[in-house]
């Protein structure tokens, strides 16, 4: 088979801790599945380039990367000495418009060996994914500040929602539905933003007529979020804007008691352009240095990233050795453990 | 001393339920502490109303209001009938815009006697106050649609933050820390959001120049969910946007085991217009008419009016009955009990 190749980007904070675990990893499973691969490391696209040159990456950045079939992404952000928001956008937010990865698909899943902050659940009672548009919606850097400075000052920011942006995501999230229990939420705020969201829950409404086999709850996001905590088992695909999509994600995982493990796969679907595989939790300049975070993510999102390009049983292998991980160690401090970073990477990468 | 003014509102759905109960809390606490209660029943601002009339209230509605000291809200809207947006964009947010009730106080309390989703918390562990800016932001129906209908369409949706409403909201939240435990979550998303949540970080800035005293965090709306469910005992006073505000105020209470029980006070701090004291929960069209609803959180308002009316004693005492009722039972299904929304309101105001 063909060899794919894959861009590896550590960024900053545990972003660099975890990414050696994660290749473990993917390599492991490579050797195993008998699959080809070609990692090249990329150095920039990190707070420390920035301070260096002025810009989170060089001006070629997208002819260098255009060539890979996959993005495998560590954490990027590190405020000390990089406002977040130039970070973030000058990286991460720029792959997911630049190379249209439309989808962000985040998994929620509570597993044995992880301590639940919710109580009574265990095992297979929470398992659901999050489908968050990924390109448009809340996040936007469009507006303006009037009478900037004085007492006066008024702020405008613009939420910019397209049909087809919208559209496309609903329909993602429609047939993953169909394809699990045939349940879908979409989250919306209709009562209280009054242009985009009731226009949101039409055009949910819209391509729904093209499934009507599946359930459809529309849920209003301040109430949704109680839902999460309330009755988690009740949820099979639920799909949300750019900005309830990334409250939610960080949400679930967090209900099944750590983000620490959360992956994230960011979707072009039709492979125009690389897709973007990274953990949900940030770069952490708090524990940084310690070698103490957790790959786990890290190394799932690796799993997401061998199936979207075609290696399920790749996928599902990894998938199985971090399940008997978390359920007999090594853990990290995060899982109350005392296991380093590279520990748990071993291990997981011995099981597959 | 002086006649306190009530206009009492009822709403839709559970919000008739649930009023009756709150009216014999509060009269009952009126003859104990001497308080001298006019109360009046206002018998719009409903669907019933909008369905005779084509509007939610008459045109005459804030000269009928302004002489009040407070509006005791129930709960409005009924999406079977009339859309969400209209109802409450035609009642409840017009209130809080032109009576000018720019702080939305939401208390958030573990009792006992009340099943918590989170393993091991017990009664005491969490106890916080969220602060949302209620009248501006997120919340708005400014923008529109272009190439409407078209596979074009775009839709824009504008949030507006004034340095007014803004400042005025921190101001208060700073206020209250120094109250409480000097210390002040501030909810943002300025990594994704990036006009207005730059801006607001820095105004929470400036304000906290005056109270150096107060040690503030700066959180992300996605992370802060994860911690609010991980870490509830952590906060204390928390400030946030219209919007993150609506999603933190509901996620809270979720934490505390139901929103049945959650209050909120929609102030005018400047007594300049009447204030609103309403429960969080909304009309709940699923439960009403079996006379089940849970009456705590329209009688913890009605304690929260007469505290912001200047009777912190009587609000003391409903609060510890509710303590003692939840405690001691009667319960509501919600609780798990059998008891009717008028057992439950009984008992309270005879504990009163
Ligand atoms: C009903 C709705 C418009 C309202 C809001 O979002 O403000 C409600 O959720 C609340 O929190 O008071
Ligand atoms: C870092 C930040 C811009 C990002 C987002 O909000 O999308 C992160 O929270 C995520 O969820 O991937």
């Amino acid at each position: 088979s063909q060899t794919l190749k894959i861009a590896a980007i550590a960024g900053d904070g545990i972003g660099r801790e975890v990414m050696p675990e994660g290749l473990r990893v993917l390599e492991a499973a490579a050797q195993r599945f008998g699959i080809s691969l070609q990692i090249d490391t990329i150095d920039w696209a990190n707070c420390d380039y920035y301070q260096q040159t002025g810009a989170m990456m060089p001006e070629d950045w997208k002819a260098q990367l255009s060539g890979y079939d996959a993005i495998y992404f560590g954490a990027v952000g590190w405020p000390a000495t990089t406002p977040d928001h130039i970070s973030l956008w000058g990286s991460l937010l720029k792959f997911r418009r630049e190379f249209d990865q439309y989808i962000n698909l985040r998994p929620v899943r509570l597993f044995d060996g992880v301590p639940c902050p919710l109580a009574g659940r265990k095992a297979g009672d929470i398992d659901f994914l999050v489908v968050r548009e990924n390109t448009e919606g809340e996040y936007t850097n469009l507006g303006g500040i009037l009478f900037e400075g004085t007492d006066r000052e008024i702020v405008i920011q613009e939420s910019v929602f397209s049909r087809k942006g919208t559209d496309r995501v609903l329909r993602f999230a429609y047939e993953l539905a169909q394809q699990r229990k045939r349940k879908l939420t979409v989250a919306t705020k209709s009562n209280g933003i009054a242009i985009s969201m009731p226009w949101w829950d039409q055009r949910a409404d819209a391509i729904g007529a093209d499934y009507p086999d599946i359930a459809v709850d529309k849920q209003h996001i301040d109430i949704l979020t109680a839902h999460f905590v309330l009755q988690p088992q009740r949820f099979d695909v639920v799909v949300a804007s750019n900005l309830f999509g990334d409250i939610l994600s960080d949400l679930g995982p967090a209900c099944t008691g750590t983000i620490g493990l959360a992956p994230s796969a960011n979707l072009n679907p039709e492979r125009d352009f690389p897709s973007l595989f990274e953990p949900v939790h940030g770069s952490a300049p708090d524990i940084y240095g310690q070698g103490i975070a957790n790959p786990i993510a890290m190394i799932w999102s690796g799993a997401l990233m061998l199936q979207f390009l075609g290696h399920a049983e790749a996928h599902d292998a990894i998938v199985r050795a971090i399940e008997d991980s978390l359920k007999q160690g090594p853990h990290t401090p995060d899982l109350g453990g005392q296991a380093k970073t590279t520990d748990v990477g071993q291990d997981i990468a011995e099981r597959v």
